[in-house]
């Protein structure tokens, strides 16, 4: 366990200096969890306090957060907006866990390995639902209707993904408008309502919102790369499952599109069959191909196009660091 | 099939005499459940459809409408409104089969038993976020409020029932809190609302979340009864999930708190077995006992309170509805 601490630092002491103008607010966005998950009924309080920790870097958070910052001193309903997307993500991710079967996501036992798949829906259900009523109390009918969409479009993502399932010839121009749903969508809302909340212009809003978004596809792009090639130790988290579930991933989609028929026939046998191995038997295949670099580099393509928006936001501390936030995305290792 | 359409058809008629009205607003909310859960994508609408269909009796809409009607015209929000508890009510049904692994509701075969519980998960999430999309088109901070509210007294309530599973010592006290929660806080939300829409004062609004509170209760107690002794041709639904459960039902609870002590070690060990035979082995005993008709008892001593509070709204043609919807939650069979 030290071990995989040790790996995990750099990343946190990176995220801690990117974080450094929002510190305060980050603070109180903990002390908002912490409240808002707390009950009164000990089996939820003991349910929910697991639950949050398997979040942890709090992108969304600082994504609300930086944004705000970025266009002038934060508002009093930043915190709160912050603290409500990091509810519906930890709700999102309560719920994946469940959907993925995983057992093990930041170093700890998910909950449905930990408790049952029953209480890990009920649970995702009840934090979106105080994320709900946490919302209701900015009074703010723009926020809501924001939040509402964004959560709309991330359950269309996963629902379209589910779809999608073993369906390894998903054109590219699919797999990015699934992803832009499923977790892009999420990502833009927060930018735009910080931005919004910090009383940038309409076309700065925008511009903020398409930074969000290409943020969140190149953050998606990494995860099925690390899924393919990251180890459990660094990662934190159970690994292969897309493999596992068939969904077409960046990497997969391009290394079945570059291959010749024959190899296609082969590998789509491998992917077809109930082979634990999959993930092994795979892996000479894509050494062999560019599918991996492909998929990276798409996310530095994304990671461009997020840093590109932020050329019409004023500069300073907060804007450098939402810069190195998409530097971030695509080096991260877990 | 035809002989289940039979036995189902006093209730519907009985529900479109209640229900006369608000006939032409129910209409309304069900284009607008019809328009709400449409997709361009294929899967989605299909998923969508399907699940629009395990609800039904359309009780949660027929309580936003009458209570708002009792109190004078109806407005463009209580179709809305009306729309939005259903679809919150559909996703918790969509959940809540995932939960009970029931494979039949509705005389319909269950998401999960049709496509499987990663899908459930998702469609009831994508449920609710649509509901949360609908009611921010109302612009009305209070609306969100008190619907976030009772979202989470929901999930809060059937987490709590999660905790107590195989606790057949619960106190009767602790079962109302519970059911309160779980079952009760939606249907007092739809009155709530319903008659503030409506332009009631703040204390007939209190009178008619009361109302719905004890509706919902006596609602939810014969639920157990049913589940204990209906026969799925009638119910539509899979029974006896409760027992397999581990849920302390009132029926359970009354029955152990009256059993002598040699009496219930025998029942806790015919609860504790994994027998797929329990219900036919507790069977003498409930005849036995007066557990059920107490069960029933009770129902009926919340639907008199719930009909009591009625007597502060004016009379008419939709408190009439009111009062006999009350008295068809306990004499239901399904």
């Amino acid at each position: 366990m030290s071990q995989v601490v040790s790996h995990a630092e750099p990343a946190q002491q990176k995220l801690r200096l990117m974080y450094a103008p929002i510190r305060e607010e980050l603070a109180q966005v903990e002390l908002l969890l912490g409240k808002e998950l707390s009950s009164e009924f000990a089996f939820i309080d003991q349910l929910a306090r697991h639950g949050l920790l398997l979040g942890g870097k709090r992108l969304r958070p600082a994504l609300v957060l930086l944004s705000g910052r970025a266009c002038g001193p934060l508002s009093a309903e930043h915190p709160v907006v912050a603290a409500v997307v990091e509810l519906i993500h930890t709700a999102t991710l309560v719920h994946d866990d469940v959907l993925d079967e995983a057992t093990v996501r930041r170093h700890l036992a998910t909950v449905n390995a930990r408790w049952d798949n029953e209480t890990s829906v009920l649970l995702g259900d009840y934090m979106f639902a105080r994320a709900i009523c946490l919302a209701s109390d900015l009074e703010n009918t723009y926020v809501h209707r924001v939040l509402g969409e964004a959560s709309r479009r991330m359950c269309e993502g996963e629902l379209r993904q589910v779809g999608s399932r073993g369906q390894y010839d998903l054109s590219e121009a699919d797999y990015l408008s699934i992803v832009a749903a499923k977790t892009a969508a999420l990502c833009a809302c927060c930018c735009r309502l910080g931005s919004h909340l910090g009383g940038a212009t309409p076309e700065l809003v925008e511009a903020f919102a398409q930074y969000g978004h290409h943020l969140g596809i190149a953050f998606q792009i990494v995860d099925d790369v690390l899924d393919l090639r990251g180890t459990e130790a660094v990662t934190g988290k159970s690994l292969g499952t897309d493999l596992m579930k068939r969904k077409p991933t960046l990497p997969l989609i391009r290394l079945l599109s570059e291959a010749s028929p024959e190899d296609r026939s082969e590998l789509l046998a491998v992917l077809g069959s109930s082979d634990d191995h999959r993930l092994e038997r795979l892996k000479p295949w894509f050494l062999r191909s560019d599918a991996v670099g492909y998929a990276q580099q798409q996310a530095i393509v994304h990671v461009s196009r997020a840093k590109a928006q932020l050329d019409l936001v004023p500069p300073g501390p907060a804007r450098e660091s939402l810069r190195q936030l998409a530097d971030f995305v695509v080096t991260r290792q877990e």
